[in-house]
């Protein structure tokens, strides 16, 4: 039952429906309209300098994607346009990044880091995602990925104990992160990586997430759920097993249906699978320069629709709720609730569904964010 | 070789480089951006009312589409929502639709009728149509498309005799088109009905276009090909001798990616097969509340290369010049050559190919039509 009026205070949302006698500041009339949660985007890597529009036409004409990461392109190329960027260049182009994602009625962004992966570049790129929050009036979750790849000229083992033992600590103690995430991958780290640094990142009361099963199976999505991860994100390869230890720990399955049209060959992750678990499903965005440039969450949720077969209740249900869960377990936002805080779109469409049916045609007439209008 | 500065006069383009001495009213410094010909949606159903979102949720259900026209949902609903719109409401509504086109930088925007199948429902669907020119500074090509189902208790056969006698010297003689198109299949019309269209708008000289072998092979194709056909549009599955037809006759071969993904089980039109025989391949939106109502020509275009394996280099073209051509072989737009329709963008994107990396991100930095901005 789609929310057709609803009262705010103080930030918040303080009921449903409006007493004809309430005093208010300010009253708008949403008619017949509907009014939405806020969307959540709860995966991106929007942070970044350059393209990589090279590699994408190489893709087209044949190249393979960890091919190219292992050739020094892929992620790394992305790392040194980003280092070379300087604050104010970088926090430019991040915001046209998400432009088109905020336009759309997203007033909660995840951001990771994993594009600097030496301490300055790192912690300028998790400064440029907290800038970005005022300006946008969105909430940003900036994310620590310093385990995105292993830098060039770099052994893994010594770099991955650098970035638990030094940069984490450091990333949380200054306030810029209190999430992190690996890319476990056979192009990444392993699962010892994911040992290593989940155990420094529960004891710093971290917010754990991991990149698993994207490009093949490596077991990385049980490792993440035994820990806890509130996370495991992309999940094509994923096994029936990797699903129960989901389903066990209450972690959220994070889909990101356009990288896994862009790369192609991959197959879809166990939808099915997930359903009968009862694993929460959350679709994002993915947004960035390699396998994802398409700065569009609603697009993503129709593509997980027309893609995977996911319901259109399935997808509203991943770009909000489950998207905030995914961040935080016990996240106030990405749901019309009393108390939570009053992030929400009016929309001139008849039914939400219609979001889904039409994606570059709705935007929403008015948006919220904490009880003020963006 | 993007173009990078151009000099236009009395809204035609009049010389590529600017000599520093020209005189000028107004001097735009396009700097390092890019500019494209004014993009071109050659295959649209834009004017209606109503959505057919509830058939949508159906078909995600296992409905098919086939089977919603023959039991009198499909285009028969829209027929029934558009007839009882006033001119005012339907012309609001289709302003809307086509917003985000013209947003992406849609200067020329074709629009069928044929969603309303009697005679006032279909001259108000075009007098709309020419309607929306002037308020969106966009060329509007109508085409009339009487022959787009059969109405309901009605006869084929004589419908057809009606559509070609009748209404089209009408919608002729009155200047509303100069274009025809019918749709060939086992839920729409025959080959028969074609050669009676046909032969009566060639007589008129009318452009003449086919929706042809989109949900089964008719031969509708070659048949539209033998007529002379401006474009074929659909061609899932069309046979190698319906290529060698539309080779022959110069006939431009209109892809509707959007729609064959939104239907689910087409298989691709015969990509290799059109670029061996050298038919030239136009991308549209096909925007239509039925099978795509996903309003973006460049989503459109990013779709032919993942799905269809296009190269970005031919869905340029195929929303420029062969699109152009599509409607009209001597198109004074779509091209940015001397004496052509002043009709360009300005994108700030380092390359044309950057649209299709990035479908979501970019829209043009300024817009104009006939030398004007928009």
């Amino acid at each position: 039952m789609p929310v057709r009026s609803m009262a705010v205070a103080k930030g918040r949302i303080a009921a449903f429906g409006i007493p004809p006698s309430a005093q208010s500041r300010l009253r708008l009339d949403a008619h017949d309209r509907v009014i939405l949660p806020g969307l959540v985007d709860c995966h991106t890597h929007a942070v970044f300098a350059g393209d990589r529009l090279d590699e994408y036409l190489a893709r087209l004409a044949g190249a393979d994607y960890a091919g190219q990461n292992r050739a020094g392109g892929g992620i790394l190329s992305t790392v040194a346009a980003t280092r070379r960027a300087p604050f104010a260049e970088l926090l430019d182009c991040s915001l046209k990044h998400v432009a088109p994602l905020v336009a759309e009625g997203v007033t909660t962004l995840e951001i990771k880091s994993g594009y600097g992966l030496d301490r300055d570049s790192e912690i300028k790129i998790l400064k440029v995602a907290a800038a970005m929050g005022p300006i946008l009036k969105t909430r940003i979750v900036p994310t620590f990925m310093g385990a995105h790849t292993v830098p060039a000229q770099t052994e893994r083992v010594p770099y991955l104990a650098w970035v638990a033992d030094e940069m984490l600590p450091d990333v949380v103690a200054s306030g810029l992160a209190r999430s992190v995430d690996i890319f476990v991958d056979s192009i990444a780290f392993t699962l010892a990586d994911l040992d290593r640094l989940f155990k420094r990142a529960s004891a710093l009361s971290c917010r754990l997430h991991a990149h698993t099963d994207q490009l093949g199976h490596t077991g990385a999505t049980q490792q993440a759920a035994h820990w806890g991860a509130c996370s495991c994100d992309h999940l094509e390869y994923a096994h029936p097993e990797d699903v129960e230890a989901l389903a066990q720990s209450g972690t959220v399955a994070v889909l990101l249906p356009i990288a896994s049209s862009f790369l192609g060959h991959a197959p879809p992750p166990p939808i099915e699978a997930l359903r009968q678990a009862g694993v929460p499903i959350a679709i994002a965005s993915d947004l960035n320069p390699g396998t994802a440039p398409v700065a569009s969450l609603l697009w993503a949720a129709a593509t997980s629709i027309r893609l995977w077969g996911l319901t259109p209740s399935e997808a509203l249900i991943g770009i909000t709720r489950h998207a905030a869960h995914a961040l935080d377990p016990d996240a106030d936002f990405g749901t019309l609730a009393v108390g939570q805080s009053a992030d929400f779109g009016i929309w001139d469409i008849p039914r939400p569904e219609s979001l889904l049916y039409a994606p570059a045609s709705h935007r929403p007439a008015m948006s919220f964010f904490r009880g003020e209008r963006r």
